[in-house]
């Protein structure tokens, strides 16, 4: 037993004593009939006079709240004295009901969220020979943990007094300078001022969410679009309008159309490497994306996750880089390029944007955490961040390689996917009349796990297709896990089965 | 000059040497005029034959995007070809605004917060003479960083691939289970599953009210009551009533009658030394408060942010702990305790509102870095924590007494503050004509600081208050910190003066 006694009150020892016991027995801690420390144990472990114990038992047993056996030591009381009012509320004479009514109590916003509820296809990854195609993240074993305990140890030497102090809001001052530096690369000119620090993308999107939208307020995603995204934007009550994909991108002779027409508050999209098509906007593309925008007044969300892991072809600059109406607020985050566990990412925005993203970070959380900012800007600013890229991007193009071919080997006819110039997912598009979401117990069972198409869909689509995330998978069982997928679906086109959908359970994000 | 170039691509070298230049061009990365890299030494950086880079300047001179001038290099052309749309958006003829207007894409949450701009006292910080009251921060030079370095690395050495990956939204597992036995110390009997790890109490405070609150919902608070929690309720467009703050905290004569004629959705309280106060609600001041929310059926958010941190007396069980309707969801936080740059707190919620909240978590930011959960959790479980805070109760007790014996010695009669028997501060009420708003920038020049009593209230009160946080002063500073600020005090007095306030920066977080 543990008590806080303080040896400077007036209150005495014995009394503090039973103070603390008699609350820790009324509020059920220490329950009826059961006993109570020994005397002799007690006095020691608080550096306290056994005559203060005997003293302090003495007193509960006075006031009712023990009862003392003579050679087998004192008891909480089988019967406690009086009636606590706290545990009947008889104040008005009636009787009121025993617990609070929740559902009344919440938000709307959380009555939406409650309502979403996604297959978790992590509770099928327990089973040892599965090969899941589902992860959407990096493989952590090509994670440089060592380097990255080396930078740690050596910020925490250096710094740590100030890093494990509160610190601003808009982030680790020399980790915004590195990267507006680093986002030159891109293509992005911009200082550290139009950076904030983050935790994570998906703290920048519910950020920019909450700065720029109210209930009922219309947002243009891709169909198909993060899972995270849509969550959010359905969080706050927005209106989601769908604008399909295509091989360059979200279609824009659609998207003229729809802005015309319904007047949305703000655009998203992942103009690289799109989650989860892959699919990469042109330039000639992003620039008409941009003239659509500015001719409506309309800003565009970017979320550019991992423009840097591109396998193939010339890099594009992102539409940050491109916009000169300043309406392009852009998140970036280290999360696919180096580690999602430490949730560090950032955002770009206009001054006049900035200043409200600040504000708004400042009363979500203060800050994100400087010692992480720290580890990270030491990690990159030793050039070991893109040693990391480097290897990652000869190691996931040969997953990707070896995925690309696996389809085109087995693939049955009318089966047909993306072909991402980068990034760590594909999707596939069965025929139409097969449901993934009913096929994945069927895939569990021959060892394979995917994402559905319809959790990338917010108007129902995408029932017939699926993400294949090639990040996670090692290129020797990337064939073998094609294999077992082919399978699958030519056995549900010959039977045309549907199979009901499974169980939601907590696991790690869909990323 | 960084380009990443592709060699399995199809397209030539020099081909993507030119497409990147070109879009540096356009995107006025590179200025009209700019030289470009000599030919040799963009060869060595590339890793490419100096013949490409001749191939490709050739290449950029042709299409009219750079000029030669023989022995001086290629520069970026003065008049690039042809008009890039993006410059002008000529689409329709019509010419359209320059910048998009971000005023009117302001949700209304973040037109609130903008219009919240509270001084910040660290302004003032520089001033290398200045004592400063102001902080509300635990003291860094107390820090055991040694130790939760050694902690850090032997976590990241052991664990550190499952930490740097994506992980659980509603925590770390092994520090969920520590909390449910730690909180047990203080009287609240909870299991792991009752426990949300997030960043910290004020990201606790944004989901909770992100849970149950929509705009309009009314919200008791305390007058004074702590400033990060009053701009949160005002962002989520609650009106905030305040109930005044007595001797025993909360006075629940006045919440009574609010409770009834204003049928507010939650009660926001800090019943152990409260912030500003330090204010502590006794044992049966919370049972009347819990008795009062029973009979409401209104939930309370118990914000018990360094319950451990006392110095006097005996501790009192907190509202979790004695709640048996379980209308109680507690905030906790490693932020005063042990490290606020951690970003580490945990909320205390009935499983129903758990589900909701672990939602609302995953949709903020996935889930608090796991890293930092498992050094904090090693960091207590060899019990550095215990030693942290023993050590911290003793330094602080002291300082807290030589503010104490200061105040009664030096301040002017008609001065009152309030008795803490712990916490970080205390609240100084002046007599009622002068305003501490106003003084700050004489206090200031006179080398003291604190924060004016108005920001701790909703209502427009406190004026005449001003709150002392004595954690941050080293003791020997404390008594010479008092006598500046009663000369202050006794000028103003003579003087009757009123001065204008001071203007906000960007700072650390007013806590």
């Amino acid at each position: 037993m543990l008590i806080h006694l303080d040896r400077r009150s007036g209150s005495p020892l014995y009394a503090q004593i039973v103070n603390y016991v008699r609350q820790l027995i009324e509020t059920d801690v220490l329950k009826p009939g059961v006993k109570l420390p020994a005397t002799r144990e007690l006095a020691v472990d608080l550096g306290v006079d056994r005559a203060t114990i005997v003293a302090a038992y003495d007193e509960l047993v006075a006031q009712g709240f023990a009862t003392a056996h003579v050679g087998q030591g004192t008891f909480v009381a089988a019967q406690l004295p009086g009636a606590a009012p706290l545990h009947e509320d008889s104040t008005d004479g009636k009787s009121l009901p025993g617990e609070i009514n929740w559902r009344q109590c919440f938000s709307r916003a959380a009555r939406i969220n409650a309502d979403w509820r996604p297959p978790d296809v992590s509770a099928h990854r327990a089973q040892g020979e599965t090969i899941s195609f589902a992860g959407g993240m990096p493989d952590s074993s090509l994670f440089p943990i060592n380097a990255f305990r080396q930078v740690m140890n050596e910020v925490l030497r250096t710094e740590g007094k100030a890093l494990l102090q509160y610190s601003p809001a808009s982030g680790y001052p020399p980790l915004r300078r590195y990267l507006a530096d680093y986002l030159v690369r891109k293509g992005i000119i911009v200082t550290d001022a139009d950076i904030l620090i983050v935790n994570g993308s998906q703290q920048g999107l519910d950020l920019v969410a909450r700065t720029l939208l109210d209930p009922g307020d219309r947002v243009v995603v891709e169909g198909p679009s993060y899972p995270g995204a849509l969550q959010i934007f359905r969080a706050y009550q927005s209106e989601v309008l769908t604008v399909p994909v295509g091989s360059d991108g979200i279609r824009r002779d659609i998207l003229e159309g729809v802005m015309h027409r319904l007047a949305p508050k703000c655009i998203y999209v992942m103009p690289t490497f799109q989650n989860p098509t892959g699919a990469t906007v042109s330039l000639e593309g992003r620039r008409e994306l941009l003239a659509i925008a500015a001719k409506a007044q309309v800003p565009i969300i970017e979320d550019d996750f991992h423009h840097e892991l591109r396998y193939d072809g010339a890099p594009v600059i992102p539409l940050r880089g491109l916009d000169r109406k300043g309406l392009v607020i852009a998140i970036g985050t280290f999360s696919k390029i180096l580690f999602p566990g430490l949730r560090v990412g950032w955002i770009i925005a206009p001054p006049e944007v900035m200043e409200r993203l600040i504000i708004a970070k400042r009363a979500s959380d203060f800050h994100t955490s400087a010692l992480i900012q720290a580890a990270i800007y030491h990690f990159c600013r030793r050039r070991l961040l893109d040693r990391h890229m480097e290897r990652m991007r000869l190691e996931y193009r040969r997953r990707r390689d070896t995925l690309m071919q696996g389809l085109s080997r087995h693939c049955p006819p009318n089966v047909t996917w993306t072909h991402p110039q980068g990034g760590f997912s594909l999707l596939l598009t069965l025929p139409s009349g097969l449901d993934t979401q009913s096929l994945l117990p069927e895939a569990a069972s021959a060892g394979v796990l995917y994402t559905p198409g319809t959790l990338f869909y917010a108007d129902g689509g995408g029932r017939n297709q699926l993400r294949l995330s090639f990040s996670e998978v090692p290129a020797e069982q990337i064939e073998a896990g094609v294999q077992r997928l082919s399978s699958v679906i030519e056995a549900a086109l010959q039977s045309g089965r549907r199979l009901r959908s499974v169980e939601r359970q907590e696991g790690p994000p869909l990323v």
